[in-house]
């Protein structure tokens, strides 16, 4: 099983994976795959039987669960790097502290047809994905052992994506992680000091000196940081203060679906099909607990990240922390502004 | 000019370089660079009119700066990301903070010769790599705008390196970055709490259950770290407690000279020949000033890191700070230290 572990000096837990444990010569042979044939590929519609049974999809109605004929499908991961079975177990051994692999590690298939990326998806589609990603999470919040779910998307080889077919994935984990925490404690302090939610007043801001926006629509502002760690990473905001993302509306996935759409075909129109990375930050999982973490709806604001993968991170980026970003952010929301979608 | 900008939520700062700035088409052409002939490399003994003129070198008596002949050869980078001249000025713009990009960027090139790794190099030239390190740091904390300075080397592409003649670099910043500030107060909280070096406590942990142990020298310790972000990350700490590694005497150098060699060699063995990255983490810049930097002889303990790169970042890492490790670090060092040198 997997376990994790925490770095002493600077609290930084790492997952020590055991589902696919690596001896050095498994790393030379880290290389571009070859995409599989739909026959092969085990996301294609009609290849149910190649995956583990799945935990939820949207499908036609009285069709039966792991048959063909759906549109969004949520299955168990192959080699999960967290595991849902057993009690969290916490333990020291001198100065370090482990914790055994509690959590959860889902896959999202975000359409039966193999060639296809998420953003050349019907708007419906799309829509179907972002009711699954609500619906998951709402689902794993309610196990006590989880303090946090993630939803992420690798698109591309670089980006660290292992199958080509698009899909999305889910890790719970019984901490909350590092980013994520500093996401919070950072809100907090503002919050505590200005009385007023961090990430409605850059939305204000933004507003009123839109160089840095790309669109606004109706319930959402998607922009392009001020401090970006890469070039032409753009974030969508819904406008409307909501702490956590399973609150959205019907109207408002609507809307969230389209925007995204639009944001991602902009981003492969002026970068060509970048690889890229999108993370969806939602609140803490809200279970009943000490700690002031379940009275955050005042100081947090669900938001999606995307980061294109065009750079590669080299020793003063791991060493510091500083990013060094070659395109100014006014700059990149112009390019991508202009689009003609 | 480059200009240092901060994330408003996590404290995050970054630089939008404007010495190389790139549109959209530029990010498709990163790819893999063709070596340069020696003939043509400005890093190559012999070509030294093809870089700005020096800063420091290591040379024979009596030949002069910018001629060939020299052993180590600091320049200014030629495409630098922070730039030494000017006045630091800080800034805020509503919510948002900046700064100019003051700051340094040198280049130390580590031999003459083109076709040669640093591990392959002689102690005696490895020494006064070293021994530039320490006296490139000693000049620039004196300097009272910066604040901190992070040496660090890129081998090979993935791991960030542009040319393939062997080299290290220099980034002094007028801010403590972000992740030497959190190894900085985990380490005081821990003093606070103990009243010992956190690194001094995990030198003796891990030499009284040696299983993640590489190598013992007098004056080094070479380990796995317990929970490492990257399989195959390798430790280099000085067994003597010195914050700084500008205090590092001639004997120790020569121990860490044979150190870091025979640990590169065992990276390169056990993993043919990584791209890797490494970084020297020393206290910050003793210059004397308000707050407690100046008091951290006792809390800090200089070391290098060493992280081979051997697999891909995906949303996850990016999204949670969590890293997944494929192997575990006492399966890693066992690698490591069987390794016949």
């Amino acid at each position: 099983m997997s376990r994790l572990r925490k770095d002493p000096i600077v609290g930084r837990w790492i997952i020590v994976s055991s589902s696919r444990p690596k001896k050095p010569e498994d790393y030379s042979f880290e290389e571009p795959l070859d995409d599989v044939t739909p026959a092969e590929c085990p996301f294609c519609g009609g290849n149910e039987a190649k995956t583990p049974p799945e935990i939820a999809s949207f499908r036609p109605e009285k069709t039966r669960p792991n048959s063909s004929g759906w549109w969004v499908r949520v299955i168990p991961s192959k080699y999960p790097v967290l595991h849902i079975e057993g009690n969290l177990e916490r333990e020291g051994s001198g100065i370090y502290d482990w914790m055994n692999g509690i959590g959860a590690h889902e896959i999202i298939i975000e359409s039966p047809e193999h060639a296809i990326r998420l953003e050349e998806l019907p708007e419906s589609q799309v829509e179907k994905v972002l009711w699954s990603y609500r619906d998951r999470i709402l689902d794993l919040e309610r196990d006590s052992r989880l303090r946090y779910v993630l939803v992420f998307k690798n698109q591309g080889w670089t980006a660290g994506s292992a199958l080509n077919h698009t899909h999305s994935q889910i890790i719970a984990t019984p901490v909350i992680p590092k980013f994520v925490k500093e996401k919070l404690d950072g809100a907090k302090s503002y919050y505590d000091y200005k009385e007023r939610c961090i990430f409605c007043d850059i939305i204000r801001q933004e507003l009123s000196t839109p160089e840095r926006v790309v669109e606004e629509t109706r319930h959402f502002l998607v922009m392009v940081p001020f401090a970006p760690r890469f070039p032409f990473e753009t974030w969508i905001y819904p406008k409307k203060h909501l702490c956590s993302y399973v609150d959205i509306t019907k109207e408002e996935i609507m809307d969230f679906s389209r925007t995204l759409k639009n944001t991602l075909k902009r981003l492969c129109k002026v970068l060509n099909h970048p690889p890229y990375n999108y993370m969806l930050y939602s609140a803490p999982n809200r279970v009943p607990r000490r700690g002031h973490w379940h009275t955050l709806n005042d100081d947090f604001h669900w938001h999606l990240e995307i980061m294109p993968r065009l750079t590669r991170v080299a020793g003063f980026e791991w060493g510091s922390g500083f990013y060094i970003n070659p395109t100014p952010p006014e700059d990149a929301a112009r390019y991508l502004r202009e689009v003609k979608l």
